[in-house]
């Protein structure tokens, strides 16, 4: 496992990350060395006077690609400012779904460059010159890349020893080990409206409450998502 | 289809969402009274003199819970503040997952209540108490759910009318018709270190161009999401 990670994330919009790498979690591991996060504006990279990066696509059809040159030309320059070459990430509804396997393999690169879209996508010739690898939050449609790639700086970064608070924590999660869902958890008061906690979990025996959690694993994931049995 | 939608954000970090409702695109709808975003931050309704929401869980394990009385307080409060009620979604990796026909049914919600976990998740009395909708981005771990309710929020408000510039956008991305992936696109300049337009987008023969379009997505979904078809 990595000791540390470095972001670079290449966006139209790098003030979206500003408020969000100041969250407490986060701004620890910044300020541990654990992590490093910059970002660049890709429209520094433009050719045009007003800074656009973007025109109509060839063919014709509604919106607006993000040019080629830029994004090439932007994606080098931000590789030349580190030592070891970062894996580069296009965020995108076309790539392959982040899952908990993908985050874990992502979590051992030591730089990872996240280019994030906007409008309709980039110029198709981004994907034949750069190769990255495509990556998708899921089956629907943001605005662009930003959101997603927060995601991956989130799921990734827990991974490395020092960023959470217990080491413990991110290994009994759900999709960490087993593909199980969580068993619930209860903590105080013992009664609230009505309800109260499972006496089990007040027994001190440990190892029935090992069983029930065991078995209360098993009924939430038959209940909320049987096709991971 | 709703003309607007109302989005109250219950949290115990609000500020992270600060430079994300400023970007152009969320700050202009919203400015236009077409989306509203409340944030509320779940220390408020603690019940104790530091504000803590949060204690161990009954019968061992790592991390810490969110009680469930500062959250039913919170949502009863929240839900309270508005004419129509409020669906209650709880962003959680136990969820069913948000793909676009959820995103599509979300959006013709006027009102809708995002509940953000923390540390090991909530006390689950707050789900037998306040039965929310559970919806998870993905098979992935992060450490909140506020990621996970920027995306709800970012791509259902784009479904609605006047937030995307170009209305016929959001119609041809993926997953808004077929489960096809989006055909390449290409835009200015013509070649790029060696690599071309494909001719038939510079033919000007658009019965040509919606045929190669259309080939194009099943190539590009039977490459790299065959599971779609």
């Amino acid at each position: 496992m990595n000791a540390s990670i470095r972001f670079d994330i290449i966006t139209l919009f790098p003030q979206i990350f500003r408020d969000y790498l100041g969250e407490s979690l986060l701004s620890k591991a910044i300020a541990a060395g654990i992590i490093e996060v910059n970002t660049f504006d890709l429209r520094h990279w433009s050719r045009d006077k007003h800074h656009k990066v973007d025109a109509r696509p060839f063919g014709g059809g509604p919106g607006m690609l993000i040019q080629v040159e830029p994004v090439v030309e932007c994606v080098e320059e931000v590789q030349s400012k580190g030592e070891t070459p970062g894996q580069l990430i296009l965020l995108s509804p076309q790539g392959e779904r982040l899952r908990q396997p993908l985050v874990a393999e992502l979590a051992q690169c030591p730089r990872l460059i996240l280019l994030c879209g906007r409008y309709e996508g980039f110029d198709h010739r981004v994907i034949e010159l750069l190769k990255p690898r495509e990556v998708s939050l899921g089956d629907f449609i943001l605005n662009g890349g930003e959101v997603a790639a927060m995601a991956i700086i989130e799921s990734t970064i827990r991974l490395i020893p020092g960023v959470l608070g217990d080491e413990r924590s991110s290994a009994e999660d759900s999709f960490s080990d087993a593909e199980l869902l969580e068993f619930p958890q209860y903590t105080r008061p013992r009664e609230y409206r009505g309800i109260s906690v499972p006496n089990v979990l007040l027994s001190g025996n440990h190892q029935q409450i090992a069983a029930w959690r065991a078995e209360q694993r098993l009924t939430q994931t038959q209940q909320k998502r049987s096709d991971l049995l």
